[in-house]
């Protein structure tokens, strides 16, 4: 691993890091050199006692899984939804998880006796594709599941800006006639490409609706086409404000909805070079050649987290015991 | 002035910087301690050599103005538009100029014998207002004048990204049905608030068409109204877009636009205060409270082309003798 030394003294040489979604929890466990070791996925649980126990229950069976103890883990960093305070560890309205506040890294450390560190869910995926992809200057995550954010990272950190809104191009709007955001505004990018939107758009049943629409659309329902036109064309312009905002290099595209792969993919680049079309500015900036999508099943995220959990210091470490 | 140390062995402690604007050349004298100690301005002419022999003039009026001989000036510094290249100082683009390709740092520091150093005007001037407004963290600098595009300054330092367009709001589109914007694209931020296509939709003969706009609204003009909504939406969309991407603590508004005072500024304010209505996440950001104009006739963008020339290391500014 470019730029990140996990090596350490002798015992606790293993970062652990978790990615705690709005179902499951996915765990890896990496070694000094940055290579994981063993991975593993299990439910997140409902309310902040069932998902901290959760957390937990991942932490021990994935060491049990590639034979480790608890001496052997130097640190478990912890991506999640919501509000999150890198300092104190502690989590905010992650309305999806059913935690209103939850004192996460405390109540986690008292429990397991290894330091842990908490990141917002976006955040720590951005750290991990970077490093996962190499880049090394400049570039955004953008997550495209049921809602879509962005995470920035610069030169290997994080950029969290003035007040935590970092990345959060989901909530500009791009069409005042738009449809209405779960946020109150209209036309917010979210609403475009948001999985959730997309499926109560669609409002039909189905266990995987933004699936379902590009199939559909493929068949030619005008319905469908429509929502895929905007799936393409939402995730499109969240790449050109990120581009035009912060002139990121590289945008890598994550999230639940990379699971719908090459269609996903190629949507998008064409949904820019059509926008581009009219365009010599937007032409010369070659947004096509910019994104990337990680591959469905991509531990970035829980990688990620375990890079988050390696930024906790020598100094913290020891006083954690 | 905090973070910037202008002081200097004895002679050559000057810096002077110029904004290089579409009408006029705005040139300020800056001593050790950040003080201005002079100003003037004079036209800019048209076409590299026009443009070149003026701000030669520029640099030589101010020196006599404040009695410098060339000697006391460690630096020129220049904040030009169109496409700039900081490491060799050329610019490239400058449309409002008549300049395609300008070599300018090496062909003023040969006329003069003062080094000097080019960078694109939006950002000098981002910096500038940071130093006059004493801001640390983050901000952006939004230049509402003929076009629309910002600066982002984070800790005393311009952030270039990856490709130089960073902060190229003015061509983000807000509105898939908006005007056409003079790059192709239609309802770009700049179509809604850019001096240049307010003046076009509104099409009346006029030295000030964005004032005589505001003050037809004043009397109930429809058209002047619908034209004061889109300055004031737009302009309100970009510090949406500063804020959700790159999260400044603050936007500092300046720019040609800024002659009209505290209109312009109650207008985007409650247009933030409109937007954040329905939406409890966008009121939690207090946008309204993050925005501050910069008085008209600010020497912001001078000043920050000074501090630029002030960046040059004293490696570069010995070898230039």
């Amino acid at each position: 691993m470019k730029g990140v030394d996990l090596a350490d003294r002798a015992g606790r040489q293993i970062r652990v890091g978790l990615d705690v979604g709005g179902t499951k929890i996915d765990a890896v466990a990496v070694d000094p050199a940055g290579e994981i070791l063993g991975r593993l996925r299990r439910p997140t649980g409902w309310g902040e006692d069932a998902v901290l126990e959760n957390i937990a229950l991942a932490v021990g069976t994935l060491a049990e899984q590639v034979g480790l103890s608890a001496s052997d883990i130097r640190s478990v960093g912890v991506g999640i939804p919501g509000l999150v305070d890198a300092d104190s560890g502690r989590v905010l309205h992650a309305v999806n998880l059913g935690v209103d506040s939850l004192d996460l890294a405390v109540r986690a450390e008292r429990a397991l006796g290894v330091p842990f560190r908490v990141e917002n869910d976006v955040k720590a995926a951005a750290l991990g594709a970077a490093a996962l992809r190499g880049v090394s200057g400049s570039m955004a995550y953008l997550n495209l599941g049921t809602g879509v954010a962005a995470g920035i990272v610069m030169d290997g950190r994080i950029w969290r800006g003035a007040r935590g809104t970092a990345g959060e191009v989901g909530h500009i709007s791009v069409d005042p006639n738009g449809r209405l955001c779960g946020c109150g505004q209209r036309g917010c990018i979210e609403t475009f490409c948001g999985g959730g939107a997309l499926a109560k758009a669609w409002g039909r049943p189905g266990s995987l609706p933004v699936r379902d629409i590009l199939d559909a659309a493929d068949t030619g329902d005008s319905e469908a086409v429509a929502l895929r036109d905007d799936l393409y064309r939402g995730a499109a312009a969240a790449v050109r404000v990120l581009v035009l905002s912060a002139d990121v290099e590289t945008v890598i595209i994550g999230g639940g909805l990379t699971s719908l792969g090459e269609r996903l993919e190629q949507g998008i680049r064409h949904a820019l070079l059509a926008g581009a079309e009219a365009s010599p500015f937007m032409r010369s900036l070659h947004l096509d050649e910019r994104i990337e999508l990680l591959p469905a099943g991509s531990p970035a995220a829980a990688f990620g987290a375990a890079l988050v959990g390696a930024a906790i210091t020598e100094k913290e470490s020891v006083s954690h015991g």
